[in-house]
């Protein structure tokens, strides 16, 4: 028995939300998603806080827990005129740019209360995106109150998340078993010292919080610090750092650290998917001028598009020892907006995909490892172009080659949708992984792995409709993608 | 009550026409449609004659209206064997290419009744098109005749047409009214005199047609005739337009009077969407290379897309000025076909989109300009693989970039719908302007809303019955797409 | 009266596979397909071997029939874990990369009964591929075995077939004229002597099968073996094929040969489109440094790219003389992982799709002959971004130019489906071809033109319910696609 059906079916929302609307195929859906629905979670993939399920200290509001981390949100309110400071978000340097009185000052000073209604009064504009389908979802299920969230509930609806929070009900590891999530990865810098991620094994709770190797910034020359974080590894490791075979021994040391905090995987978050198979020589040479440029300003941008290309595959010869999953995520242009990036840094939603090119670029890797039966590198994309054409072809024959699940911006009823569409034909369902939550907003956990459950279904129900696939299969498929798939691939 | 009304429901054509065919989703959208079916037109770009309604003269016949100017149309016949001569198009110079007799005497000679019997016997080459839908819709619900057209009815609807095209009703001034237009763009070159509009001013009809800015003839320096249109531009102004100041200067007195002549917008149609942000001098000096070039043969091509690409943040800047809304229409290689073209010109249906890239072609002026929020920008594609990778999350940040709709090939039920699809999740609704007619073919233009209308119908209908949105969320939607927004975008 | 009707509707399959779930729209799908579905099978591309119809010899066994030879079978099976050895495919070279005991051996005394029930076991990683679709038609409709396959009835499918097998109505031209087949056309090098071609004709057999002309080995500089291929191509026509003229002699005489033995049309797989139309000196220079090069090792790719570009157009001018059907088949990565290639050669499931440039590719060749009516060139793609995007403007332009069906990969459900629904609103059904099943595997013939006419009549009925597209006119379409237009594109 697992707690997921503790939220039931998504409070006051409906219980067919997301089926096929022809009733036929609807009832299929239905039958399907009746068997996978309560299915524990799998979330091999996502950015959660670990702190969170160590210290399980309540949230302390809704608006700092659900809306100002939030990218989705900031992004679309941005777009539409509401300035980042007026939602919460504080700039990086106090005064200097900011209109007076200081943003810190006025974000220290401004009242969640009236975010919540800002965000209330412009709660339409998240009309037919993911981001309404979730938050709604939270609160009806989680929090009981009002959906949708309208300008005239904005202060009952708050009122009663806040008073929710303060309950013991709504700390990070109730919630952690009412969500029914059977394990968690987080993501951590090899800088990391996993504190918390040893207080959560310390604490004698059962919950399943694992971490995540996620080497760019001892991995990227282009890298905000990286020449610092290259010293910091040398130090964390005892190896010198300076020297290709001490880099190299430094992540392998990192790397079983890690391992022994749960991961059973590793992520790379490279501007393309392009890799190399360079000779050691030319590897430690290349290695040699990154460190070099890294001391003084200007590391040359080839060299470190093919610095990272080369560590790709020095992580997945590593991968072959050590057994952990590659994961790459490439293709997005990160802080395309130059004046926003340098006023609040990374991660408040400008963030653009570029057409991305895997065919060329994952060969080196792919010739030297891809026939591996024992190593497992998981792509994904946001580059939807690319499913029918590159991917699906690709994982539909490389052993080692599996298709992470629709990503980020596609991460959504349709974008889901498209991808089944576009690489079930030629890839199978058993070259995918599942679903990837790829969140750092807790809450919506259940939402989204609900969200992709219920669109898995309604893809099977349209392949038994049209008599495509048997039913009884597809009752498998259903099983598979939702929780089998995930845990064989990442090995959880 | 609104005049659109008048033309029904288009005639003899189905009710249901476009709305999906699950009964209960399409009970929805029917609901949804009765609500905007009959708002006014919006139409905030295309290309219709501003003569037409100065001079409200009748229209003479229905070939010379219906068929020959529509690339839409030649372009088909042309592809399935039909010459351009024998579709009435006249060829830029007589005889020496032609057979005899000379095509420009053959034109003028062809029978028009004869180019429409052909059509009508190639009719069936239009199954599955839009331009299907028009002309069923043009027939059934303007002329009141039969559609559609066969080879048995050809000379009877001619007929008809020929007959409605003489009578008061069917002036270009009482069709406008008739179709419900409350507002129309056309475009026009800095060069123009606006003579057409001024008169429209001048006599008293309270039909509002407005003109737009459209400057490729004096910024594109690959454009036939730059060097004269440079000259002239400085003739209309007093500006010397061979300096960079008087060349920007000379702009912003043009733009200065198409304001006055109703313009609430400029648009730029260039092979790429390639924008820079050059420092004053480096645009100075590249103007002086530009202008060097353009009176000798063998402008730089690459000086020629820089140019191009500043010019679009020079336009930013004057619209931060003045308040008019930027359009980008890029991404077409016009005149594919060389010989088509040195024999009839442009826009005879050889224009041919390729793979466009935004992210970075547009980052400079997004960076100067994109957090404007008194800016509007709106942004077109004829690349359907940018609307989820590129196009909606650009616009789902930016505060001054909006999503044009889908446009030329893709202004169709299914490019409609794929549009909707592909944008809405990451860009929302709010963030796209409703609809473009954006052509020269005035009959056709509210049947082109009414597609736009219907599809954006089915679209909400499906999320309505897929319970992703509530239905009187749909309503207002519904309006918003249909008026309120292109109202608003262009500032209309 | 046509002998597919023998095959009925499929066996055991469901009689309303592949039609939409929505039943009204279902039941005119069912009307549509009722007319078309014993329609006879054009097949005009394809690579089925010529000598089982010369040699009419029955074939061996169940899976060096079915299984071994193809690649979307062993491509899925390799990329879940399942070696090529262990499927039956012999590696190249006997022994030295092998394990013990050797694969050649391993696989000469490999039990075909012990790979089927293998096949068998791994019969779920088809779900929701087009194979699946093809092979379960292939158990019920051809044998009338049990379909689907499972591991408990591997053994009773197996007998099954190879008693069927064995008797003289599974023999190929038994099985040619029981599905309904009017024409097939195989494919052969210029080197070919046609013998099997031959000998049908001299056998008095009534079966249609023509050859195509597909003259890659010696147009592609790059080919294995391009030198000798170029010396035979010069001893069987006694041309001079290291002088250009003589070169092209060589293929006019090869043309007319492969003319008399049925061919309609030539066939030309490159990596790119690109094409050329280079002056007659040019081409001559550069055939000159191809030849040189050919000898020695290190052909220039710039030239082998540029000698196949032009070798595009010469091949239209030819068509123009003898009438041959072009075909272009672009954007493949072939033999993508080198280890296996060098291990087993081509074709065996390493083939990737490249994102694929038309506009400016086909350029030289279309403005050279694209406007002649006389000429058709069909183009396909594995690139679908290029369907509304290119490939739907271009031939709803130029006369000469067709659109292949959706190819290799996109050959299924969803990929026929999107190929109509990204080009029919811009190129019509009437440039488009009807459908290719390209396949050597010739059981599963009429399976996948069944597939292709079910999604043709699926997408007809969409159009028809939501009134897009009358009835009436929706069944002249439907017999279109599934047999005039196939017929008529390829002069069969």
């Amino acid at each position: 028995m697992n707690n997921n059906s503790k939220l039931g079916s998504g409070g006051t929302l409906h219980p067919d939300r997301l089926f096929p609307a022809d009733p036929g195929t609807r009832a299929i859906a239905r039958e399907l998603y009746n068997t996978v629905h309560s299915l524990p979670i799998i979330s091999p993939h996502g950015h959660t806080d670990p702190r969170w399920f160590a210290d399980d200290a309540p949230f302390s509001d809704p608006v700092s827990l659900l809306l100002t981390p939030d990218h989705y949100i900031t992004r679309m309110l941005y777009s539409q005129g509401l300035s980042l400071e007026e939602l919460g978000v504080i700039p990086l340097r106090a005064g200097a740019q900011a209109p007076a009185p200081s943003s810190a000052a006025a974000a220290a000073v401004l009242d969640p209360r009236v975010i919540w209604r800002k965000f209330a009064a412009h709660y339409h504009l998240f009309r037919g995106t993911p981001t309404r389908l979730w938050l709604d979802w939270v609160l009806s299920a989680v929090f009981e109150t009002e959906a949708p969230l309208t300008a005239a509930n904005a202060d009952r609806t708050y009122d009663c998340m806040a008073e929710r929070l303060a309950q013991d009900a709504f700390r990070p590891r109730a919630l952690f078993d009412r969500f029914g999530i059977e394990v968690l990865a987080t993501t951590e810098s090899p800088l990391d010292e996993l504190a918390h991620h040893a207080a959560i094994r310390a604490s004698g709770w059962k919950g399943r919080v694992v971490t995540a190797y996620r080497p760019d910034p001892v991995v990227d020359p282009e890298a905000h610090g990286f020449a610092a974080a290259l010293a910091r590894l040398g130090e964390l490791t005892g190896e010198d750092t300076s020297s290709w075979r001490g880099y190299l021994a430094a992540h392998r040391k990192r790397r079983a650290f890690f391992k022994q905090m749960g991961a059973t995987s590793t992520d790379h978050g490279h501007p393309t998917a392009t890799t190399a198979d360079l000779s050691d020589s030319e590897a430690q040479s290349l290695f040699s001028r990154i460190v070099r440029a890294a001391r003084s300003p200007g590391v040359d941008s080839a060299d470190a598009e093919l610095f990272r290309a080369q560590m790709l595959t020095e992580m997945a010869r590593m991968s072959l020892d050590d057994g952990l999953v590659l994961q790459i995520h490439p293709g997005c242009w990160r802080n395309h907006n130059a004046a926003l990036y340098e006023r609040f840094g990374p991660n408040v939603g400008a963030d653009i995909p570029v057409l991305t090119e895997y065919v060329g670029a994952l060969r080196p890797l792919l010739n030297r490892f891809g026939n591996e039966r024992s190593l497992t590198i998981i792509v994904f994309t946001l580059d939807e172009s690319t499913y029918s054409r590159e991917l699906a072809p690709l994982a539909g024959h490389y052993p080692a080659l599996k298709l992470g699940p629709a990503w980020w911006f596609h991460d959504s009823p349709q974008g889901l949708m498209r991808f089944r569409e576009q690489t079930t034909e030629t890839a199978g369902f058993y070259n995918t992984i599942g679903f990837n939550d790829d969140t750092r907003a807790f809450f919506s956990i259940p939402a989204r792995h609900d969200v992709a459950r219920r669109v898995d279904c309604a893809f099977l129900a349209r392949l038994v409709a049209e008599h495509r696939l048997p039913e009884a299969e597809a009752f498998e498929v259903a099983r598979d993608l939702a929780y089998n798939l995930p845990k064989q691939a990442y090995r959880l």
